[in-house]
């Protein structure tokens, strides 16, 4: 009988290295105790989302140096029962902090499974099942946007700023393939078109494109920060009088700030009048393609040649789970094929046109479909139709809050997705003049934010934009939340705001 | 008393949507007792690697489709059942194919807290121990490089094909910072340089950025496949007089297919006399770093500017595990900071300084590094030295083992590494002359390959290169590798081939 002492074993006396099962289950065993104790506790609406420490502090509460000798596994269980006491519940139901939070448990547990097959999605040959299993999703994916399915394409990337960045680099393929094998020297000045409102990562990808951030020009946007189509159009033509190649517009559905709507019908006008690639990035409001209640304010997105959308976000599947997706097939393997020999062999046993590998900008890829094609069986399309209109019900709900609820203001009127943006002016400040109550507003919210963060009750994030001061961006993504937690989000800012 | 009968609860039943945590605590042990009894069967030898099904034929053993209504928390057991049985099992001992293999349970009980946690890194807010933790492996794989941890920087990225992405777009930021913002039309035209048997993503990078794959020169390499540092330099030379602007050079530490280690201090000789960065693309080598025994394979890495080293490869560490390393700390930041107000904002309670956000191409990002660290600790710098030295002489006795068996020829002998190359000549075309012998030999690997994935007993990559016909390439990275393994698979492949 071998032991199944923790305290006795270290990594190498369980399995692969010897047939321990007994110490191996216990060992395992102790982690998912952890776990579901965690799980259990996180939602908890008492329990705190975070214990605040500084840096310092906390290195002092965590010994993360690299030891020379094996610790015990006794001595690891306890390490990961720190670690977990010491983060952030991002899955607390009162967690409204960022775009992508919440615990969907299926998901969870798909990434479990994800993990313990620990395989790479580069060929049929070593993940048969998940291969044809993110065909199938992309498939459903390219439904939703109202595509032809037989002549579609799609890959899952690390997180929508990759996933942006390969349909920047697609669309210059198609545009100058030339440029793939001679380079930016060799095709004309190109130029990219976006909202000042857009994610940061469009400017980003024309940065690591060698397109130039000062070559991806923002477009203004109107007062609820939705992209101006003449404006578009205006600076188009500009760029082609002096001589620059226009090539790529980004259509933001659901901004990172405000969840406004560009227009898309509108600017895929503008794109086929003059041939600029058009691509959405609905990396934030792509999971409302599934309510057909609300799909409307992505009217017109089957016009794109490029789509990003992450289900890491309002789908709720865990982090990463993004995807970029592409109306027209065969673009995305000409334009990153490498064709190396010792994976992509064509004299393989099966037919070899499942191997994604060469469509890739990365060689090893994680499995990131599971853990959405199981959330989403666990739903079924009706299950995202009522969870997404519900949170469009809690939106409008908390909104109706804050409009009367003294002290609070909206920063837009009425929010038009999820984001709720919105000031709590003090008691003590309201009576002054907006100048100066606007220079006093800029630290308010961050003061309340810190409060916070100390009680560790809640979390909310907060920012300014260029002419206005911080205010709080309230998401209302996490599909534990319900109006008792909004409820107690507004009294909770009122609190701390008046006890500043 | 809620029901926890899997049967009649769908995923709306369980947490975060209600508090049914007998019928949530039921679902997930389910779930994990199916994870355990396929880690007990995977480490069984006589269970099969894979049980080999054709695209078609998979498509209707398990259905993928999307429904409409929810599906039973019981009916998911069972779709993760299917999905475990039709897998391949990369973890088994006898599955030498990939170079990241094996699974190693404590890095995978890393993962699993991981996905509990479900957080992102871009900032200390809402990761802060995994933030922290970052940086301290960072500073500890500095160490092993030995470079001035308090001047060095890194990120971990979503496999080393993204860290080579990271290491090409930071040199070039580092010697035209105004690319950034101009693009490529306002620099010199830019080249880089690689061994014609260096990993595509080096060739992948350059198209990405704009440089062109035909400016990103194959330099040619020696017998046993490294690098001829003569042939560089006359490359460089050639490049500059015909008025390009010698950017980068990609030295690889052991080679995808032969194992082959270029010789960095040579090169690093060359990179600065003509002043251009070098980066070592330690993928797959960078864990011999570990091995006192046989880190002088690696000597002069300390002189790269970048190093690319996968924790996912030799390390033995989940995938995806990749870090990109820098010298020279600040140019990560400079090079990707696009400052996101609603991300990044300086007024927040804590140095900000920790905030790694704007160091990233990414934004949402994955954290990587927790399953790496929990993993470190389990072995110690002492465990590691053991197991990586262990594969070494494993690789010896192997090697020793082919050169021995009838019928078997090593493609380049001595091997280097853990890349072990070689045929298998079955008798019936060993009398043949040469270039006819060589034309049958191209269909054997396939013919042997084919027939072990249908028999499931194991698997082992194979490939050609550009004067040679399909060989086998053998990699001994999982730790759960015997000798009886290796004996294994010399009898298996010397019974296929004669059987053919």
């Amino acid at each position: 009988m071998e032991s199944n002492d923790l305290k006795k074993l270290i990594a190498k006396d369980i399995l692969p290295q010897t047939q321990n099962w007994s110490g191996t289950e216990r060992f395992l065993m102790a982690i998912v105790d952890l776990l579901l104790r965690y799980i259990k506790e996180e939602n908890d609406r008492s329990s705190k989302i975070l214990e605040f420490h500084h840096p310092a502090e906390m290195l002092k509460l965590v010994d993360l140096s690299i030891p020379d000798q094996p610790e015990s596994l006794e001595e690891l269980v306890k390490d990961c029962e720190k670690v977990l006491r010491y983060g952030v519940k991002t899955g607390h139901p009162r967690f409204f902090n960022q775009i992508s939070c919440g615990l969907d448990l299926v998901s969870m547990a798909g990434e479990w499974l994800t993990a313990t097959c620990n395989t790479n999605m580069f060929t049929y040959e070593i993940s048969p099942v998940f291969i044809l299993m993110e065909k199938e999703v992309l498939r459903k994916m390219w439904e939703c946007i109202g595509w032809d399915t037989e002549k579609s394409d799609g890959i899952f990337a690390p997180g929508g700023a990759v996933a942006n960045l390969y349909a920047m680099n697609t669309a210059r393929h198609s545009m100058f393939p030339r440029s793939k094998h001679l380079g930016m020297k060799d095709v004309p000045t190109l130029c990219a078109f976006t909202s000042e409102d857009s994610h940061y990562s469009i400017k980003s990808a024309a940065a690591v494109c060698g397109i130039g951030t000062d070559n991806c020009f923002n477009i203004q946007t109107d007062s609820t920060g939705r992209m101006i189509p003449e404006a578009l159009e205006k600076k188009i033509c500009e760029c082609k009088k002096e001589g620059m190649a226009p090539l790529f517009v980004c259509c933001t559905a659901g901004t990172t700030v405000y969840g406004a709507w560009d227009p898309i019908d509108k600017i895929a006008d503008i794109c086929e009048r003059h041939r600029i690639w058009l691509h959405v990035d609905a990396a934030w409001g792509g999971g409302l393609l599934l309510s057909p209640e609300y799909r409307y304010k992505l009217a017109g997105i089957e016009r794109a040649n490029s789509v990003t959308w992450n289900p890491h976000k309002l789908m709720g599947a865990l982090l990463q789970c993004s995807a970029c997706l592409f109306r027209q097939d065969g673009l995305l393997f000409q334009c990153n094929q490498m064709s190396a020999d010792y994976l992509f062999m064509q004299d393989k046993p099966y037919d070899v046109s499942y191997d994604t590998g060469d469509k890739a900008i990365q060689c090893g890829r994680h499995n990131d479909v599971f853990k959405l094609w199981i959330m989403w069986k666990s739903k079924g399309m009706e299950g995202y139709r009522q969870q997404i209109n519900n949170l469009m019900e809690l939106s409008a709900y908390f909104t109706q809050r804050i409009r009367e609820t003294e002290g609070y203001e909206l920063v837009i009127d009425p929010p038009e997705f999820l984001n709720i943006c919105f000031w709590y002016i003090p008691s003590s400040i309201r009576h002054l003049d907006p100048k100066e109550r606007n220079a006093r507003l800029e630290k308010i919210a961050p003061k309340i934010k810190a409060k916070m963060m100390e009680k560790g009750t809640t979390m909310v994030g907060y920012q300014p934009d260029k002419q206005r001061p911080n205010f709080f961006r309230m998401i209302i993504s996490s599909q534990a939340i319900t109006r008792d937690d909004l409820d107690f989000l507004v009294k909770e800012i009122v609190d701390i705001g008046e006890s500043l």
